[in-house]
């Protein structure tokens, strides 16, 4: 059943936030690229969609502030899509449904959350445990955890088995061709 | 363009939560759920989605143990579908995509969120401004802002017009038919 991506009728701000990240893997479009993707390729191959399904989000995402698109080499032509500060600010939304799926659906121990700082682990709501500052998106660091596939077959998952300071560009070994 | 609901090749929480939440209108059903909203007809007034969408909507969430089926009345049998504890941990993703959809959607003052107890305001991450509990989702006030349409025409709509406690069954002046 085709379903328009707006809600019209709904007088309500998280109505309003869906229109811009409700789509199916929007979200998590926006995950990876607070993760540190940037390149077109990456998230192919991590979100292993179709490419006209990656565009269009990629477009939309673009279109709407969330991410914004980068020429990073000129010869031949490559751009990057950097998440904004209105992006990053989705990074409590994915916290908030990432924590949910590992106390609900019972996800075992994949990535956890420490402040770059003080080394405290980020807590459900966004603060430090140790030092009790509320944890800017910038100072987050994703650490692999003991459930996670310790043999990926993508050069971004494998990327992000070591430590990650979020929204630092991702190094990888892929190889960035034209799309 | 056709996209399964689930997120097989992503190892991540957020994938697992997006697969029981992820889809159109899913939110937005567990949200009146935690307003209150347990009968059919009032979830496709306020709602207004096709009854076979929310019909598919109630079912899932009621399999995942989000909702739960109860019947109100025998003759003729009537069911409502009351949140879980399940569901009502999803709170802190709706109030994270509220509070974006407000800052960054610029969606007016429609709603604010207040501590039962002590009627503090309940801050972004979810502590009340005045006693700095963290606030359970059942000892949380809605209450209407000034940007609200004060005249809608459903009686969901209507009915929320007023301070509400979450969680509490909402009444309205809907009448209940059978579906």
């Amino acid at each position: 059943m085709a379903l328009g991506k707006d809600y019209v009728t709904q007088e309500c701000s998280i109505a309003r936030a869906l229109e811009v990240v409700g789509e199916r893997w929007t979200l998590l479009v926006v995950r990876d690229a607070i993760y540190g993707v940037r390149r077109y390729n990456d998230f192919l191959v991590h979100l292993g969609i179709p490419r006209a399904v990656l565009s269009t989000r990629l477009r939309t995402l673009t279109e709407e502030g969330v991410l914004e698109k980068r020429r990073y080499q000129e010869s031949p032509p490559r751009d990057e899509y950097v998440v904004t500060e209105r992006g990053a600010a989705l990074w409590p939304v994915l916290r908030a449904l990432g924590r949910w799926g590992r106390e609900y659906v019972d996800t075992g121990r994949l990535r956890s959350f420490r402040h770059a700082d003080c080394g405290g682990e980020v807590e459900p709501f966004g603060t430090c445990a140790q030092c009790g500052t509320l944890v800017p998106v910038a100072d987050v660091v994703m650490v692999p955890g003991p459930d996670l596939d310790p043999a990926p077959a993508d050069p971004v998952s494998r990327a992000l088995l070591r430590p990650k300071r979020l929204l630092e560009p991702l190094e990888t070994d892929a190889v960035h061709l034209a799309h």
